[in-house]
């Protein structure tokens, strides 16, 4: 079984509440952004090790929180000397409206891992977009890049759309899968 | 008053149905791109002479339509010439999910009016994204860059949501005011 | 060994000598897109039989010409499908300018590949961005996401950089040395 | 006249450079946003009074770097009030590599601009792309979207190629005007 790692950054709860749910479908560890954008040293080892990596982060104001960006940035180490190279990545966010311009944080998400020379794994899930389809229903909001996540601007942590939840569940599995047939 | 003209490609009707909306809350012009992705003469006279260009199109595989497409190619003899320059533009997309990549679609058209060396105007709506929010607001879907609309799969023309098609009509109608202001 | 294949669209010639370089050196089997933006039946079952497929394409006014836009539009068969779930993608351009928006293709490219399910591999390579960098250097250009090419405006078929001509080659072989590991 | 501010922020020199040239080309202000993310109250307010704001901004992996991202993060109160709506934008970036995802710190700014419902500038210059182009010369890398620069990871600020100088100061002359015929 390859290792997969979770990396998040939550300004609320919302994301941290989706990132433990990822994390036990997929039996990955999590690292934690904190407030200043740190990553203690044992993350950073975590993920040197790390088979995946799936980046969560929510969308503020068209991209990443500056926290994640930092984090972001500090890998800029990583891609020097190339320590990343050929890991298998990828990624959710997390915003008030369905689209939000949530796309723009995946795109950099992707980009990221490009830089590091990493392999991305597409959501890989069909959209539930019928007349019929409810915001219970996995992929209702049609990603396709990596999952999608919307909780409502007065949403607590609990009130996450079930179906967004399990989206990402799925997901987190589906990167840990590909990532044992590349890495196991 | 400036000239605004709505260029729109429509695959089932659903686009159109939308074109035709925008263009009678803005006073606008419209230009259809065929089955074969031509513009007829005339059409191309409007869009010269157009201060504010809005595109239209839904998202197929993460983009335009290949029609569309081809219209914007065939725009390359306006880009040559800067024929285009400092023209005011928009763009809004259908689909059937409620992200379904669409911000994609809006990147290349914000794209191609930047290579016509144009001005894009933003939708400047603020999202209806709470628990109360329905389909029936506007912008609901929570977009930026431009107006988004999402029509289900199995969606009739007649069935486009409201708030969406509302969405739109407010921003063809800033379009064109922008237009005013800065060519009028 | 996995079976790659490259699928593309040349306008002018450029396209299709980079596509022929780097199937030689990624032992890939070439699709043609035509000037119709159609593609055989031989060539879909080549495609469908495919563990990695190749998006090869010139970047015209900010995307893929109509025509290769034509060919990604008529795999939604294959994406309503999920026939083409889990290959492994990768993708280049060519244009004139060094820059000319050539991100903006690999963007849709990558989400192409999202959408039918699949896993993107990046260009892989470290960047020679020094003040003796020049145009014959591997990835002289820059990228991270997919390769990319610069051909002057005038140049001739036979004037694309040699540096860019090789990232596409290296590319090719690495998107096939990923392929062979995750389906070989 | 319109009043142009160009907030910037500068890892080592080379977009303070940039910045300062493109203030004295379009009679703008400056306000830079520190080694912490911050700007201070009186930058708050130049930034409200303006009626065209210029991002400018390194590209550090795939984005802009994490300070501009807390500026930017900042402005959800702007966002939140309608504060900055209809202002005009633009923005600039630098980076080692011709391309190195330039152009997705630019989809980010643009991203910006649209949330705060703004109406964006786009380069508006012709590339120079022929086998005799030099980096010397006007939009030499061939952006559309904003002003593109390429210093070398070896080169001072002194060595910032005078062709991408001369593309930002054009630039910031260009949003400055476009202000001018908007709200002057």
């Amino acid at each position: 079984m390859a290792k997969t790692v979770i990396v998040y950054f939550s300004g609320y709860g919302h994301t941290k509440q989706i990132a433990v749910a990822a994390a036990q479908a997929a039996g990955a560890e999590l690292v934690e952004v904190d407030a200043e954008g740190n990553v203690p040293e044992a993350g950073w080892a975590t993920l040197d090790a790390a088979d995946a990596i799936i980046f969560g982060a929510p969308t503020y104001m068209g991209s990443v929180p500056w926290q994640f960006k930092k984090f972001a940035d500090a890998t800029s180490k990583k891609w020097f000397a190339r320590a990343w190279q050929d890991k298998v990545f990828g990624g959710f966010t997390n915003s008030a409206s369905l689209n939000g311009d949530k796309q723009v944080t995946l795109i950099f998400l992707q980009t990221l891992a490009s830089q590091q020379g990493g392999i991305w794994v597409s959501l890989g899930l069909a959209p539930a977009n019928t007349k019929a389809a409810t915001r219970s229903d996995v992929n209702n909001l049609g990603g396709s890049v990596g999952a999608l996540v919307q909780s409502p601007a007065d949403a607590s942590v609990d009130e996450i759309p079930a179906g967004d939840v399990e989206t990402v569940r799925l997901y987190a599995k589906r990167v840990a899968e590909i990532a044992t047939r590349l890495h196991g």
